[in-house]
């Protein structure tokens, strides 16, 4: 099944010249979303992890059900002020200004091995943020997937020491 | 298995005088987070629908494990500006002021029949929101089902009209 032609792509959102790619239409479509579920867990199988980390909220969308079907935990890396027990901070830069994210202290074991999940990579900024995270929690990120990869946008530059998976790539454009 | 004893109670959180119900500590347990969808499905084995509809960011954690493991569709509702192409938007209100829910407008057809998934049912809110938002596109709300259920801010009144499917009752606080 081919996943990239259940996206859909939106010109000029969330401003003019960007090509948003919507996944919504891959979710709404019982088929498309059991197939990306399915083919991002082939994607990652030679990969050892005992838990799933993903960022608010798109993260949580292919996070959660990974973790349902390989039988492992899922933690949530939230925006500030979400999470109500103790966290770590890490702040990271957007185009223009910064954001911060958040891990609850206790999330994660020192030593446990964790597979982030987001739908989107593009420039690689959150990620490399929840790695920083999951490495003050002790833990090691052992591989980060992706539904969707903006490659000109270069994030896997900033993630070249794991490895990193994505099943649809749009480049040149 | 007693999901119950999973969830972490955080006093005063977000603010003073609030038992805030931490289902964080059931998502990293592998025990916890299959046990919470074997019940919700289970929950609503009754009731049948075509598709799941959940809110930003907690809707999504149960919404779409339930929708992979049962083979239909997940359409997300989102706050404002988040959805890329045309929507339907509602507003309700919160303690202090109004929030506004949307719902692409293309992402359910006329007829179908929907559940609604999201972590916690408080005052119902959001979730009469939601099935406003299902029936500006035409679709039918079947059912709800919350993971935790505050009985006594009495979001069960807010739909009656619905069966309202929820795991674990907090009350007499």
């Amino acid at each position: 099944m081919n996943l990239a032609k259940l996206v859909r792509t939106i010109p000029d959102f969330p401003k003019e010249g960007i090509m948003f790619r919507d996944i919504t239409t891959i979710l709404k479509d019982p088929d498309g979303l059991s197939e990306s579920i399915r083919q991002l867990r082939e994607a990652v199988k030679d990969l050892e992890y005992d838990v799933i980390v993903g960022p608010e909220s798109r993260g949580f969308i292919f996070g959660v059900p990974i973790a349902v079907e390989e039988h492992k935990g899922f933690v949530p890396v939230r925006k500030p002020g979400k999470l109500p027990a103790a966290v770590y901070s890490q702040e990271y830069d957007l185009e223009y200004g910064t954001s911060t994210l958040e891990l609850h202290k206790d999330a994660l074991q020192p030593g446990q091995r964790v597979l982030v999940t987001d739908d989107l990579l593009a420039t690689g900024g959150t990620a490399e943020a929840i790695a920083k995270l999951v490495e003050q929690a002790g833990a090691k990120v052992v591989g980060f997937a992706f539904l969707v990869e903006l490659v000109d946008l270069g994030g896997r530059d900033k993630l070249k020491d794991y490895p990193v998976r994505t099943l649809i790539q749009y480049e040149g454009e």
